[in-house]
């Protein structure tokens, strides 16, 4: 028998995923902040829209939210008409927002009371990779609920890693925001000694492409620098969102991260200017307003 | 008619690439400190071993060299018995060592005083690149001087980038420096976190390198951390040395360069600690050594 899917969340990520849970073949019930919204996407795919988190969750086997913070995941499943209320017994809720490990224990620890399991599942990909279904799931919670639910982060994903217990995944996705974040800082230094030394990009890019140098960020951020493409495909302000908590974490398990600090600092510049809606690609014009003769 | 080719210095580095100029067929002539190691290698591969660059010079259309930094690039080109002592008209001297572009441009000058061409050429990949023939040459200098020197480098590497006058092969390589530099303290810093957090290390790294944190760094390096091999690949020492070179170089063209600064400050603990010889991916253990109680 097929699972019944809920989803709570249509954003930028949350209709990609919706869409392609919709193409796998879930019955599919759908609810998010805006009403028309929730109405839109289930009159496209073929879904049901609900009101509330609570009438999501009396329809479906597995309820997948995707949302700004940990305040929302809180109150969309713990809250009144929240997904708690609703829940059938031996459902899974899959979190794939990216929230502070400790609030994704807490929010593990309030839906186990009423029977309900909990995974932290923060993505890695972007909006391309929600539209196209190769999100990468960092996954936190109890192994088995995870068997249950592969099925459905599989018709979004195509890599599923369990990485431990409820929090785990948030703590997965910590270390790729970290590791995201200072690659973008090093790219961005080089990038603004190459401009200002006058090389000619593209071939330096190329050259830069075929060793030790290369890599994602490089590859697709560097080449936004270069083309002065600054729109976001992950906005400063969500990478911001995601240091704090970053740092915050870390603090807690008392590892200091002074390149990671510094990151969050400069970006922290583009936000006082009004850029936070920028792509987090636009690090590179700070350099370039620091150094501008006035 | 093919050309005649002069190598010296038979480092980590030179032996992998004269080796590759003998198999491909050019006639070779090679000098180094050691005079063993150049009859060693020459009787090897079927080479000239001479006591001085100025004999090599005597005997070759393109000399190449790779040596520590540019007092020796100076000294082997420019000083008693160097290139300029015997060079042919019309010879071509290639530098792949990476030293300071304005002393590129210095050594550039020099040479062009005997009716020699300069390339600063200096490479990534490292010594496996070396070996098997897969560096990418950051290229500076006279764009024909290139051309007829084109069949040497293509021996020794796959990328050959032209980035326009003398010293901008060195300020590519810088810049090469400044990302690979930056992504090693992302990457040291994630891996930091992830231990200090229990985190299955094998299953997090395959997560990693699905989405936007993949790249050389954390594919090799970010292995090698998990694996605690701290071997080097690319010893602090010389990594030290670039960043060195790095900064005082961005510091004259105005760019402030905050991350790459912290890097230096970091592996310099490093090299105070003894570690010198270590490969660069140790910088994990700074941040382990920081947080272990005493």
């Amino acid at each position: 028998m097929a699972l019944e899917v809920g989803f709570i969340g249509l954003g930028t990520m949350g209709q990609g995923m919706a869409r392609n849970l919709a193409k796998a073949g879930f019955r599919l019930s759908v609810a998010t902040r805006t009403p028309e919204k929730a109405r839109a996407l289930a009159a496209e795919v073929g879904a049901t829209a609900f009101a509330h988190a609570e009438e999501v969750a009396r329809a479906a086997d597995v309820v997948v939210s995707c949302l700004p913070d940990a305040p929302e995941v809180e109150e969309v499943h713990l809250g009144p008409r929240g997904t708690a209320a609703g829940a059938r017994k031996g459902a899974v809720v899959i979190d794939s927002s990216t929230i502070a490990p400790d609030a994704a224990v807490r929010i593990a620890r309030g839906l186990s009371e009423t029977g309900v399991a909990f995974l932290d599942a923060p993505v890695s990909g972007g909006q391309k990779g929600a539209i196209e279904g190769t999100l990468t799931f960092f996954v936190g919670g109890d192994g088995a609920a995870l068997e249950r639910a592969r099925p459905v982060l599989s018709a979004m994903g195509k890599r599923i890693t369990h990485l431990g217990p409820s929090g785990s995944g948030q703590l997965g996705k910590a270390v790729n925001q970290i590791v995201v974040a200072g690659t973008l800082m090093a790219v961005s230094e080089g990038i603004a000694l190459a401009e200002k030394a006058g090389l000619p990009m593209a071939a330096l890019h190329e050259a830069l492409m075929g060793g030790a140098a290369s890599g994602w960020m490089l590859d697709i951020l560097g080449k936004k620098m270069i083309d002065r493409d600054f729109k976001p495909a992950f906005a400063i302000k969500h990478q911001q969102k995601d240091l704090a908590i970053v740092l915050k974490t870390a603090r807690e398990k008392g590892v200091p991260l002074p390149g990671t600090a510094l990151v969050h600092q400069l970006l922290s510049a583009l936000e006082a200017q009004g850029r936070g809606e920028d792509g987090t690609q636009a690090l590179l014009t700070l350099y370039e307003r620091m150094i501008a003769r006035s």
